[in-house]
């Protein structure tokens, strides 16, 4: 059996989520209380020496990384693919999913958010406009960087089928929406994120849908 | 050809310098001086959107992305390879990359750096602390999650022969040592990285080796 280690609002787990149904593959899911400080338990520090989610329990391993995650499911679970089968179109999707795991969301985790309250002194409103800024600029970004490599129609990131850079995608337009940012800017990545919201493999994976979601 | 676009200390650049090495790939550079800004004029977005380095140019594409490269250049050009041949291998030493080029390096980018001084006034010596913290907390997990799950026996990270992580962890030393973090604490990794150093491909992307060091 595979457990995942997660937590409802979590976007790195919630990507393994909507990859796992996408798949077909079941999981049990053990809750892992970021808020409550449960990633650095003893007993999680041993699944996960870096004391983040996800963990993947799966055959004996124990995956880290939500992106090597999901290649190794992709490898071990051929399909449905996540990646297209062209060179090209691999480097793009893995590139669109890469930047929004490097250049957006490292800079926006709890970790780094009491880093800045507690060395800088940046109250609710500095650490929100500091959250709001790495996604306006990075969403915009990311979605001129998808309009000038196009790859195949829609209605999905790349192409008719959803994959890598979806399962990135969505969770972090999730977060955009909860921190309010200007998500008006990026009407493509909308059409995307609507059209992915549609398929029950992301809707079950939603923060929402999940058991320790309060 | 194949045409680099590249900046001596990036240790994003850093990375696909040593890959293209490795795999004996000949390539023109071209240096985007991050430092006076040239990342963010108009020549270089056309490149990449978010205006970042490295971007490798190369068959009609321009591809972004360090690691997206680095699993592009795999495909095109398997030997000698950079990741192993089993799946439970290859998660392994793609976590390691990625809990560099995810969790250490972002948090770290002059772009970053540079938010900090303006919005939160940290002065040099705040701004350093910043830099450490995450290199110590992040090279020390790195170090007890490698320990953790044993790979075959090295010389490099993952076996006898160099790969992803490797070319992922070197660079991630070197700005280490630049900025005089804790690497007392990291014995394993300094062996790693004393191992890679001998390597002409690695030597040859140093930083202190490039065109445009001064």
């Amino acid at each position: 059996m595979r457990t995942l280690y997660s937590y409802f609002r979590s976007s790195a787990a919630f990507r393994v989520r909507i990859a796992l149904n996408l798949k077909g593959l079941p999981y049990d899911m053990v809750a892992i209380h970021l808020a409550r400080g449960e990633q650095r338990q003893p007993e999680h520090l041993q699944r996960s020496a870096q004391g983040l989610i996800p963990v993947l329990a799966d055959d004996g391993l124990m995956l880290t990384q939500s992106l090597a995650i999901l290649e190794y499911l992709e490898e071990r679970h051929p399909e449905p693919a996540l990646l297209p089968t062209d060179a090209p179109g691999r480097a793009r999707v893995r590139a669109l999913a890469l930047a929004i795991a490097c250049d957006i969301h490292p800079l926006n985790n709890l970790r780094v958010l009491n880093y800045l309250e507690r060395e800088f002194g940046a109250d609710e409103e500095a650490r929100l406009r500091w959250y709001r800024h790495w996604v306006d600029v990075g969403l915009q970004a990311w979605q001129e960087q998808w309009r000038r490599w196009p790859g195949p129609p829609g209605p999905y990131a790349h192409g008719g089928s959803p994959g890598l850079a979806d399962c990135c995608l969505v969770p972090q337009i999730y977060n955009a929406q909860r921190f309010a940012c200007d998500l008006q800017a990026v009407p493509d990545l909308m059409r995307v994120f609507d059209a992915c919201m549609q398929l029950p493999a992301f809707a079950m994976a939603h923060p929402a849908a999940q058991p320790d979601a309060p």
